[in-house]
């Protein structure tokens, strides 16, 4: 017997918050997988444990406190003990990510930045060997001047796409910038490259992860597996 | 006989458009040295001059079109011939910069990193052996976990204070952004520094302009004086 997708991500999000003990600051992630792991959280606070949550988006936010889940901001804390949120892509190995296909790239990266351990939950086919092989790297950008940064970014050999919200009006973040989806194909040094656009004038952030994966919880119909990083090996 | 302060600043800001040409894509500056440019640029353009300007500021926009002088976007142009800007401070020798006091800090770096040559305009009070000496570096972060990211660039060594507008109210930038000015004292190695902030998940830029200087119009009680950028000279 094969468990359907929801039931496979549902069974990720259980272990994947295992994680969690009484007393810690835990960052919430957003989207499908983190939708599954902020109800299963619910269960449990319903239960007894006793924790804070940061969230990454209105939408999660929104689902946490209806589960009565005590929400607060990093004006109360600077330190996450534990964040676990989905990701777009995971490279074997490393477990470096892409993450931002979502759009809340900006607010995952800087919970993801503020926290101690990092612990991602996704399907096995969100696993590659190279990260950049199916997915864009989503890049938010300033609204003024998105089209020199777009320039800037095509000459590191990638194709920068505007993200539209509609046919006629672009997508804009909770910061109130610009996507642009930059295909690079797959990537040889994440690392290098995340710096490359980072030190792009008008660019706020990359949807690169790189050496921030404390574990990746994954989903296959053989089961639930647990990774940690590994070194890459060099071809 | 001695010029008062605005009276340096114009033959300052004559000086620096002669290296103004017919045909040219022009960056416009923001700050009380810009307005002078952009005054000056106005009676040339009245004189026959043909250019097209992109604004970093609604206030440089708006003086601009008062002038006669016509306006253009990134949507046009991707590339800027030249652009004319003022700066809090000038870094001897190297010409490296402080900019953004004003608060234009990330639209007059998207310009300027768009520009093929950057003409800066100053007092020769902006000139100091180190930069960092007498202003801090203004850093253009994401409101969403501000206090996490003034605590990553308090670990650079620095005392981030949040700019605010009034007693109560936090300044907000162009683009909707704070901004934490980050005293750092005499700063050693503005490249590296520069890098450093750059890579904190949180910041959109900084201040620190470096090695982006094509020349520097400088007005004191002798004169005006032009200076290009010489490399630094090791202690």
């Amino acid at each position: 017997m094969t468990m359907d997708r929801d039931a496979l991500k549902r069974a990720a999000a259980l272990r994947a918050i295992d994680f969690v003990e009484s007393g810690m600051i835990l960052g919430l992630g957003t989207g499908s997988t983190a939708a599954f792991v902020i109800e299963a959280l619910g269960a449990r606070v319903a239960a007894g444990l006793d924790i804070l949550a940061i969230p990454t988006s209105e939408r999660s936010a929104a689902q946490a406190r209806q589960l009565g889940i005590r929400l607060e901001s990093f004006a109360e804390h600077q330190r996450i003990d534990l964040t676990i949120d989905g990701a777009d892509e995971v490279e074997e190995g490393t477990l470096n990510l892409i993450k931002g296909l979502g759009g809340a790239l900006l607010r995952e990266k800087i919970v993801a930045a503020a926290s101690d351990r990092l612990v991602i939950v996704v399907d096995h086919d969100k696993l590659v060997p190279r990260l950049g092989t199916h997915t864009p790297v989503p890049v938010e950008v300033a609204q003024f001047g998105w089209q020199a940064t777009a320039a800037a970014l095509g000459r590191l050999g990638s194709t920068p796409k505007l993200r539209l919200a509609t046919e006629d009006h672009q997508f804009i973040t909770d910061g109130g910038n610009y996507i642009l989806d930059c295909a690079f194909g797959p990537i040889a040094d994440p690392q290098r490259l995340e710096r490359r656009i980072e030190m792009i004038v008008g660019v706020f952030e990359s949807g690169l992860f790189v050496g921030r994966s404390t574990a990746v919880v994954m989903a296959s119909t053989s089961g639930v597996a647990v990774m940690t990083p590994a070194e890459r090996k060099l071809p």
